[in-house]
């Protein structure tokens, strides 16, 4: 076996495990949308989205270079990170499969989706949140590019103090499904 | 009321909205462990902790540069990310309050913590994953330093098909607080 090979195999191996590690990692899934030069609304559900800092208030998101997402943002330089609720989840899968792509942006929980002419990022109305933000920096990594965007805009899903709503309850994924989150002690 | 005013209060209730929508993000708990020069070990608790790649496999972490951890991590250019279990959120407390540093690294679950010489990084034994990385880029950002790690190793945790054991439960962070995970279904 060459060396060759071996640091091959060694690659490969760690890709493997860092699979099953990532299968580990608990996250909320969001839905990435963005509007490209003719005004069409695209989008990409995503778990790769983190806070970076508050001052400015940003935050990050890691797309594919392989993405439809991908030139759409490198153009427009804006995207709004739509956190899911767990009764959003039926939204994942034609945001996630490029065949389903003409049933994205149909449900009418979307807003803004198809405004036209120098118009607003699609927002999906009952969101946990939805965070508006303006790429300010980009960093290209291996297949991936890390998007920090200044955040221009937040919309919360409003809770009520007086009738005990609460904010909506994420949905979590984990090892490659849904995960519930049990009731608060 | 100046312009000046105004715009400070649009970035203060900017943080404060964005604030609120990261209470109804979702993450895995970690603590991110590296070596100063002297051989001590460090860690802080992290949950802006994501992939950015598999080829070549990476991890990206976002560090205050206000924390102790920033300057070792500079120098040191290796880091290990410790994603926790549910169980073994007694850690998490020690990690985030700089007043009970003496009592990071206590728990016998640590491995290779006060090794000597060029050590291996600590790494928590019984974590569902503990990924090992050697720094291949940074990005400054507001008050934050995006780390992303080139993957040198990852463990993790063992199942047993044989058994039924599956990974270990995993810390999930939530408005605040520890969130539980529904059995699964």
């Amino acid at each position: 076996m060459s060396t060759m090979n071996a640091v091959d195999e060694g690659q490969q191996q760690l890709s493997s495990n860092l699979k099953e590690a990532m299968r580990r990692l608990a996250s909320s899934v969001a839905i990435v949308t963005s509007r490209d030069q003719d005004g069409q609304p695209h989008g990409m559900a995503a778990s790769a989205v983190i806070p970076v800092s508050m001052d400015p208030p940003s935050m990050l998101v890691a797309v594919n270079r392989d993405a439809g997402l991908y030139p759409v943002l490198l153009r427009s330089r804006r995207y709004c990170i739509n956190l899911l609720a767990d009764d959003q989840h039926p939204l994942l899968k034609p945001f996630s499969q490029t065949a389903l792509r003409e049933q994205r942006f149909r449900s009418d929980d979307w807003r803004d989706a198809w405004a036209s002419g120098n118009s607003p990022l699609p927002w999906l109305d009952g969101a946990p949140a939805a965070i508006e933000c303006e790429v300010d920096q980009t960093l290209d990594y291996g297949t991936h590019t890390l998007f920090v965007g200044r955040v221009v805009r937040v919309r919360c899903a409003p809770t009520e103090a007086a009738t005990g709503t609460s904010a909506p309850q994420p949905l979590v994924w984990l090892a490659g499904q849904r995960a519930r989150l049990a009731a608060a002690a």
